[in-house]
């Protein structure tokens, strides 16, 4: 399992296989994801113009791993303050977290937890040195319960597979997207430190094959049997009766259950349905947005097609000019889902009522 | 639309766009294939070797275009011999048949072709300059029977069609692996030529991206309106609407209906099912293979992995040593295919009378 460096839990270390992100000794340390799989780099984050950067290149990525990012970076772009009043530390504060805020305007976990720290000084009386070690806790926080939301969803999710199975993933919700487990690939982490013995078929997720490059790479870390294929290869593994479930993440859930996640996730649901394999997506219940009522009413982000005719060749794989669509994520109807993982617990169909009944839920 | 270049209907000259493969004025031409999209290079095959060469390193490729090729080729490789006696060209004929014949041993179109050529030579009796001729007149005859199979798909296939659909395809079926038309694009050529306005969407078809390499480029070069897509965007596109007839071709049908086609063809069965959208196969009566019962007695080739996570990067894109499942093609089980497309007339379910009847009608 992808183990803990955290302060919390030092005695993990041994366990250790690598870690996305971590604060440790007063240092902030991240994983670079750019320059996976090929090379295992680990970089301190010191100032916020490194935080910025590492955000808005992708060195670090995934929904709650930025929020992890954005709490101890904005802690420590200000921890050296010479600020003399309260009231100078939190206007500064105020403006470092709108420049990191800027790094990623679409991440939403981003704003999400510069807010949180913003909110938590706001209404904070005291001195600058307590004001800081505010901002660090507040930080820990965010951290310890990402951890704690992606065990919970390892535990609820791992009730709904058998040791031995087939286990089909897209793109990367795992350990490299959170500060540990992931959220799809958590009851497989779970599940190998308990002998279950997984066979993991990852998509290599096209056009920017966070498959081949990110989770292939973190299961054979771990030491899951994990086996690539193409995106189009899934329903031949289907057929052969190799998949017994599918497991993916989730960026946006509607209330009706329609889920919207990386491109490619709905056609991987589709075929699921098919062949009469379950599929299970992971949804923390902060994914969950109660005010859409349905898929229909999520934008999909369309990227520029670069991505999919040159950004990996030496040469472009198409003719000057062509046309692309690209869009970055498609949404899965909740017909094709079978069930909703949440840190609260699992959701069912319908989801109108399931999902309402666990976000409320204390 | 692609057009001629061969000998027999030189009028049409002033069409061509492009050519995959030409005799005229004693020179074979073929279109080196390898080099697109990036450049658009005719070579001469003059001798033995070139021909072997250009099959082998695929510089020409598709079944129907092998057949070609080798044809002429192998007209080519002897037309020079100073052979004195009839015998003595028959023996030089049947060496370098079984020469070229080594240089792709798995691709049926090759040797069905020289043995044609070899059978029609077998019985003749007379000049050895009257046996070449012979052997020119057959490969002409191969070309010819190319051309006009690849026009009668198209013409049956465009009475499926309306004019302003949206059609998707997988692979490359086109001009590209044939003749001129191809087998599943020859109705969108015929089409285009009468003002039909189809808007094609062509899968990239990884790992070795011929949808993007080769349909994307020949559809372009043809003036057909033409959207580059990954493989896992095809649901978003019929979720959209998008699309109301998928086309592909077939490298083998069972007497059940079962095709063997590129790999994620029977993905984008499935989900043309799902969405209500037909789904037609472009078969050839020589690809029906009534001796093979069904699908499930296809063997499907498995490649290596590096063709997914080497191929085209400066750097590998997925972990040292990481395991791969990379097969070549699928079957698209007969339930979801919608018609079958011939040279001699359209088949429809049930498949097991209809392509019998259509095979063994003259």
């Amino acid at each position: 399992m992808p183990g803990g460096f955290c302060p919390t839990d030092s005695e993990e270390v041994t366990e250790v296989k690598f870690e996305t992100i971590a604060f440790r000794d007063g240092k902030l340390v991240i994983l670079d994801q750019t320059r996976l799989p090929n090379e295992e780099k680990y970089i301190e984050l010191k100032t916020k113009e490194d935080v910025y950067d590492a955000i808005k290149k992708l060195m670090v990525r995934g929904a709650p791993a930025i929020g992890d990012a954005a709490g101890y970076g904005l802690y420590v772009s200000v921890r050296d303050s010479r600020a003399e009043s309260l009231e100078a530390f939190k206007k500064e504060v105020g403006e470092t977290a709108e420049y990191l805020n800027s790094s990623r305007p679409t991440a939403v976990n981003l704003s999400w937890a510069l807010n949180r720290l913003l909110k938590r000084l706001d209404s904070f009386t005291g001195s600058v040195e307590d004001a800081k070690q505010l901002l660090l806790d507040e930080a820990d926080e965010i951290f310890k319960e990402d951890v704690e939301s992606c065990r919970k969803m390892g535990e609820y999710g791992l009730t709904l597979l058998k040791p031995g199975m087939g286990i089909l993933t897209h793109c990367n919700a795992g350990a490299l997207a959170t500060a540990r487990y992931g959220t799809c690939l958590s009851p497989i982490y779970l599940g190998e430190e308990q002998g279950y013995g997984f066979h993991v078929y990852a998509d290599e997720t096209r056009p920017l094959l966070q498959g081949a490059r990110l989770t292939s790479w973190e299961l054979k870390k771990a030491g899951v049997d994990v086996t690539l294929i193409c995106d189009n290869m899934a329903a031949s593994a289907m057929r052969k009766g190799w998949i017994q479930a599918v497991v993916v993440g989730c960026d946006r859930m509607a209330a009706n259950g329609d889920g919207a996640n990386k491109i490619g996730t709905s056609q991987v649901a589709i075929m699921a349905k098919e062949y009469g394999i379950p599929f299970y997506m992971f949804v923390p219940t902060s994914t969950i947005d109660l005010d859409t009522e349905s898929g229909d009413d999520i934008v999909i982000e369309e990227r520029d097609g670069e991505e999919i005719y040159r950004m990996w060749y030496e040469k472009p794989m198409a003719p000057e000019g062509v046309k692309t669509f690209n869009p970055a994520f498609d949404v899965t109807d909740h017909k094709y889902i079978t069930a909703v993982i949440t840190e609260k617990g699992i959701a069912r169909p319908p989801y109108t009522e399931s999902l309402r009944r666990l976000v409320h839920e204390l």
